[in-house]
């Protein structure tokens, strides 16, 4: 069934995934649209974000996040339209961004909403490019990374949503970029349309040697959302005072075990102190949170100048979100992955 | 023999040690005194610092500085008296910091002689908490380590010659201080003369236990210097936003080949993404040589102060220098290693 104004359909966790997620992990439900108390509104999704980030929440691991409880709604950030209002900051009609969850309706008291600016021609843009994934790129890439024109910039998932940013942004900043993407196609793209200098299928036998070719002058910045064996190829290239913004390691959140031996934690440890290596993890909205603003305007001029591309994958039914994410630790994506959940107008 | 005028004692490198250098490894010779041309100093060495990272130079794996030869002199910092002068910015008797090397005389043409301040009470100061290893410390904690008042910095190898300081430093800036050193009376050292909060023994067979009950609020800032099985025991305690400035990894430089597995590499990644970690490489003169004056000043300070203390072991004669480098490598030294080559005055 699609969306309609007297069922709220919810995904609940069911069990916790070992390995790769599959669908009966996600129970679909369909409860009553919650009543909305005094100061409180009441959102409607109308587009979600899929991210991998989702995945570390489906675990009960020690992480950065508190993990989802199981029978509980999945986490995730959405466009939602204001349905309802008891509270004088929104009016019916108003868009925001919320932390609202597999869910068609969701609670606020209006706190951690984020208001859409009118003008914004697509909306589901406030989850890609101008938003979370927009802030981790600028962010990962610029106060960590520090790249320097000329400097040569690797970035894994190059088309991904985070990644087809952060090798653009390099451009701009006269980096020589070369990403690392999962197949042909999204290789021609990230060259052809994203203007990056060479882009790497991590598929091929011979990565290493490809991209040891691709940075002939050595890696300088290594935008880390990949791990696993685009990392083994990236690692001997790391130049003198290289920088390892760690965003993500996606190739490892399905695994059920560290690889076998050898251990190459000290050696890891050991180039990071020969070669002066800063490699630096970080959670955008807790450690760059404040300075969203700052990327907003950037990112805003950058995107009306047409100097940065942005390609969203919209699936289409909240009842296809489950596959999709499944899809997505797969590397199937190409470009932002997004729920449409309902319409902009539900009548 | 002794240190004379007229004969050149030298330690060359015999052979790369495989694993622990051993004695073999240095071969001591007797060569002339060399001659210096128009805009040289001769220099005669007084004092000559031992430092675990010369293990590196000893290898041909590839590094930040090149290897030493195999039949050329060992490298190394010394404190040297001005024997001979051609070059108009010195004369007969003053005193410098050169990278002389394993030997009783060198040639320099000036450019990278640091004079010691006449002041100076000990010359070999000029080798410890005045010079590399104090610069270590002080820019590896503050610059990269970013200690805050009533955080935990745990030092490794905490009575060395960069890990005292580091802690003493980290007293002075009002942090709680946990050292790792090796055996009873060293650690006894750390906590009363040096004023740490705890130090534990690395030998002992619950470090891991006792190291999270000593940080019974985590770890913020880890000085890493020592590897293995010390830094195993400090990774589960790290906390979220911990900085790690890597200076070393003394128990890894005599390993021969990598630890058997699990590999732990992506482990390491992973704890360094969700708990937000920055672990940076440094190499002191490299990194922060143009920042020496501003720590001279502080540290001269805080030394005539007397709130830091510093503690060599000095080893009399050059023909000593290979069995206290490889007990260094063991830890077996108990403050800065310094290797008294000749008198102040030869006659």
């Amino acid at each position: 069934m699609s969306q309609t104004k007297q069922v709220n359909r919810q995904f609940l966790l069911a069990s916790r995934p070992v390995g790769a997620p599959v669908r009966a992990d996600f129970n679909l439900v369909e409860t009553a649209v919650p009543a909305i108390k005094e100061g409180e509104v009441l959102l409607r999704s109308v587009y979600l974000s899929l991210d991998p980030y989702m995945r570390g929440r489906m675990s009960d691991a020690k992480s950065y996040a508190p993990a989802v409880e199981l029978g509980e709604p999945l986490v995730g950030g959405a466009v939602c339209r204001i349905e309802q209002s008891h509270n004088p900051d929104f009016v019916v009609g108003d868009w925001v961004v919320a932390f609202a969850g597999w869910q068609d309706y969701a609670v606020s008291d209006g706190q951690s909403l984020l208001k859409i600016d009118a003008s914004l021609a697509h909306h589901s843009y406030a989850l890609g490019v101008l938003g979370m994934p927009g802030l981790t790129a600028y962010m990962g890439l610029l106060d960590i990374g520090q790249p320097q024109a000329g400097e040569t910039v690797v970035v894994a998932a190059a088309t991904g949503a985070v990644g087809s940013l952060v090798g653009q942004i390099a451009k701009l900043k006269g980096c020589k970029v070369v990403g690392i993407a999962g197949g042909a196609e999204k290789c021609r793209y990230a060259v052809e349309q994203l203007g990056f200098d060479f882009c790497l299928d991590h598929k091929s036998e011979n990565l290493a040697e490809q991209l040891s070719k691709a940075c002939d002058n050595g890696i300088d910045v290594y935008f880390e959302s990949v791990g696993g064996k685009v990392f083994d190829a990236v690692f001997p290239l790391l130049n003198t005072k290289a920088r390892i913004p760690v965003c993500g390691l996606i190739s490892q959140y399905n695994a059920t075990e560290l690889p076998e031996g050898p251990d190459r934690l000290s050696m890891l440890m050991g180039t990071l102190l020969v070669k002066r290596i800063k490699a630096q993890g970080f959670i955008v909205f807790d450690d760059y949170g404040d300075r969203y603003n700052e990327f907003s305007e950037a990112m805003g001029e950058w995107l009306s100048d047409g100097k940065i591309k942005y390609k969203e994958q919209i699936v289409d039914g909240l009842e296809n979100a489950p596959s999709a994410f499944i899809g997505l630790l797969q590397g199937e994506n190409f470009g932002k992955l997004i729920v449409r959940v309902g319409p902009d107008n539900l009548q």
